[in-house]
């Protein structure tokens, strides 16, 4: 137990050699110290406007919380455990170069009377000094954390954690919460109470004792949480992913694909009801062999299935759309608020902010990009008002992200840049979009080099509404970029006009701008097409711009 | 023509508003002036190791070079009709900050009297200088450009660009050059002696005098070469790609594939002869329209072919490999090894110098990718001596670099990092690498994470010989990760050992490392199954270690 580790400040001096310059901003270790597992993540975080890379994430089960809900004290063992584990997450930290570590105990620490002694162990051995958060600010952790990753809404959802020791019950929209539970529930603690030592199958009156007990613990939640109208109900944690793999594996095996489940992103409680039976009535051995199970879960997957259950019975929930995410982003995301009100000066970062960290970690021309999301709003804007196409406030906002993004791919290579900022849109893990804004997005940032036609499968396999919205927006895109061809911003603005019946596109420039009007040219035969009639060329500053067509 | 146009400098200091913090490097403007068109690239230059990111490339065909090689000077129309687009290129130098502009000017301007005149115009419009390069210089910066893009090769190859007024041919491998060569032929140059005003198809005979001009050009530099046995006849420039892509073109056309030609890789003589009758016996106007051609092209293309075919019968060259790297990439690479020396010390950048530079792009963990790297060599070597697999040292190489760029997609994002670390690496351009070791390395780096099999297409279209290699080298790529999978460095090294049928697996540990030996517990299905037999772990500091695992 005391194996010598560097403190983080060495390891970042350390790391500081291998070239630190070109590798700005620092690297931050967030910890989650549960009472089922550990966790682990190193984020980079950039300097401009706090962008961030995960580097590395792991986890352990060393079920912290083992006895604690019964004699309400950490067991010797599994202390020693977890500080075993968290030596070697400290070393980790330090082979990053990690400079800030924010480090999350919750429920089975906050219930320990021998918490106090076990955090000073774990300062002694790992230098690392964790905080235990209350139950109430573990949940607005929790909805930092998965709120930010979901598209944008106004209305309520709800949203479901549950851990080893308790469970998280959020309500709020994309701004803010309204609600935050913790109920003292939770798959460790119940599975001590209830089966400790008994590997056996569950009956199934004992499971109704099981929910008995949830119900109880629930009420005061539940009542709250009755008052708001829900539009969806959200579901992380490692039990609720669990269940939902292990539901879409029940029916993947019906379907001949084997044992192993792709990652699941609902449970429905039609099919959780039968996946719960199923596991209840087997022992422990022959639950650890389930089709989609996590084996290191087979102990205490019967109470954490017994908690979902009871909450979607008591609050009438019919599905749980599955997230990802977690309290580990949360405690990142309040980290940033804290430390850069710079950037997050209204809380939850905004889609426009997710988007302009993708740019500038690829270091995009911020004025051209900029520039050509103005050029290709006044093009919609004046088309729109022409009724020209449909024009949409939502997609008003994704063709300006698509300007501001359109050339992101040049940092992979400048041949095929669409493709590449294709890929890296699709990829990158913006916030706040639903799947196929994302497509619509990238789809849009890939034809303003290409002509948008069914031909390319990334255009065939968007919806069809999406088709028409992304043929629209990456023309008004394409003519956006070809009037900054030289990244100059010669072309002041653009404006699509209707004389008698002749449609007329004005284009009023600073300066000569030969490149830009060559472009122009260029764009008569797509515009025609896309909009469907033909177009003339005006331009407003026709001293200068005339004489060089 | 006096119209303001921003120095860089002021550029520069607009463009370091929008947040340099992130950006760092220089912007470096590469000009090429030739006798047909004017080019710009613009390069971001890191600060480390001089990694080089394409921010923009634009050609305008101002043909400089009209009339020069008749009357011995520019022709006043050539001249504004260049300033005119160099106004423009430098705006755009001033748009992206570019601090360093290098200039050089070829044919047209060495041959004209009126070169100084004109060059002082051009300073005085636009503030760009340009350095008149010499024949040879241009044949010398020709090869740095094409030589760093191919494969490595010990053996000599000829490279052959054909400009508007000049050809230069070098015979050289993939360290330096052995002869260079600057012929006063040129498409433009032609064009303008033999059709000068001449519209219509071009007689079999006068085709005969131009070959015959041709030839005689050609004949102190085609003897020099006949002296050197090459492996390779490589040619660049608009003309030889034009070419080839119209010699695609018309095997597309006879299979349905209609005008549009994809880039060509290859010219081959006996493709280039019936294109050359074809495009001979056509009028200008009929040229625009032939399968693949860049209309542009159509008043020079008869001379260019017949340069092209001149030399390859001349040389009895039978195929050319089509390069699309440029006069540009030589004086952008020249520019880099005179400007840093520290990062070139031996002048074209290695194989391994390119690959760093991809990771330090993306800021992988040097320390962690190198130790990795390392580890992974001493699997490799150690089952090589053993005789476990084929122990080639290009597969050795290939295994360093997969190793060395093991986590690059983690920039992209850590989730399928595996799989966006094959992005970046089929995508970036690295130097020096045949297709399929580009291809054999990005499948390494895509199964470090994922089980080399036939299921995944990136494995099922790598030739089966890549196959074999792939599954072997990824084994020993996967394993050296999973012995760093803290990145603290704690297994000092590793060897396959055989004791009598054993096969024994030795860990050096530096200090007790449990995340590592549990991940080598994981591992003992896949060697077993790779290896085709069982393996045993044998800890060398077995105090420190065994009691952990």
């Amino acid at each position: 137990m005391s194996a010598p580790v560097k403190s983080p400040a060495d390891g970042a001096a350390g790391v500081q050699e291998a070239g630190n310059a070109g590798r700005p901003g620092k690297v931050v270790g967030i910890f989650d110290l549960g009472s089922n597992s550990v966790r682990l993540m190193l984020v980079r975080v950039g300097p401009v406007n706090a962008s961030c890379t995960v580097l590395n994430q792991v986890k352990h089960m060393v079920r912290l919380g083992e006895g604690v809900f019964l004699r309400g004290h950490l067991h010797e063992e599994a202390m020693q455990r977890t500080i075993h584990v968290l030596q070697g997450m400290a070393g980790m930290c330090s082979a990053y170069g990690a400079t800030d570590i924010v480090a999350c105990a919750t429920a089975a620490v906050r219930d320990a009377e021998n918490a106090a002694a076990f955090l000073k162990r774990v300062r002694e051995h790992t230098d690392l000094a964790f905080t235990v958060i209350s139950g109430r600010e573990e949940a607005r952790l929790i909805y930092l954390g998965v709120a930010s990753g979901l598209e944008y809404s106004e209305e309520s959802r709800l949203f479901i954690d549950i851990g080893g020791g308790s469970t998280e019950l959020i309500v709020g929209n994309s701004h803010n919460f309204s609600n935050l539970d913790s109920v003292k529930v939770g798959c460790v603690r119940l599975s001590n109470q209830f089966f400790s030592e008994d590997d056996g199958p569950v009956s199934a009156s004992r499971y109704r004792q099981l929910q008995d007990a949830i119900r109880n613990q629930l009420l005061h939640a539940v009542k709250r949480i009755e008052g708001y109208d829900l539009a969806e109900a959200v579901g992380s944690s490692g039990t609720i992913q669990n269940l939902a793999a292990m539901a879409a594996a029940a029916d993947g095996n019906a379907a001949g694909l084997g044992k192993k489940a792709p990652e699941a992103r609902f449970l429905a409680y039609d099919r959780l009801l039968p996946l719960a039976d199923r596991i209840r009535a087997c022992t422990l051995e022959e639950r650890r062999a389930l089709p989609g199970i996590n084996p290191r879960r087979a102990d205490v997957i019967v109470a954490g299935a017994a908690i979902v259950q009871t909450l979607m019975e008591e609050l009438g929930v019919e599905t749980i759309s599955v997230s990802n995410r977690s309290l580990q982003n949360g405690i990142l995301l309040d980290y940033l608020m804290r430390s850069r009100p710079d950037v997050f000066p209204e809380g939850i970062p905004t889609r426009e902010q997710s988007v302009l960290q993708l740019g500038r970690l690829c270091r995009f021309e911020e004025r051209h990009s900029r520039h050509v999301a103005d050029l290709a709003l006044m093009l919609f804007d004046s088309a729109s008002r022409l009724g020209l196409h449909k024009g949409d406030s939502r997609r008003r906002e994704l063709l300006r992200y698509a300007g501001l993004l359109h050339d992101v791919g040049i940092f992979i290579a400048f041949e095929n840049h669409h493709a590449h900022g294709h890929y890296l849109i699709r990829n990158k893990e913006l916030l706040g979009f639903t799947d196929e804004e994302i497509d619509a997005l990238a789809a849009t940032v890939f034809f303003h080099r290409k002509q948008a036609s069914p031909k390319y499968e990334i255009f065939a396999r968007l919806a069809s509404a999406w088709q028409e919205a992304v043929r629209v927006l990456s023309l008004f895109l394409t003519l956006a970029e070809r009037l900054d061809k030289t990244h100059c911003q010669l072309v002041r603005a653009v404006e699509f006009r209707r004389k008698g019946k002749r449609l007329e596109l004005h284009v009023e420039t600073a300066a000569a701008c030969p490149m830009e009007l060559r472009e122009m040219e260029r764009s008569r035969k797509l515009l025609r097409k896309v909009l469907g009639e033909k177009v003339d060329f005006c331009l407003d500053q026709s001293k200068i711009a005339s004489k060089l067509l």
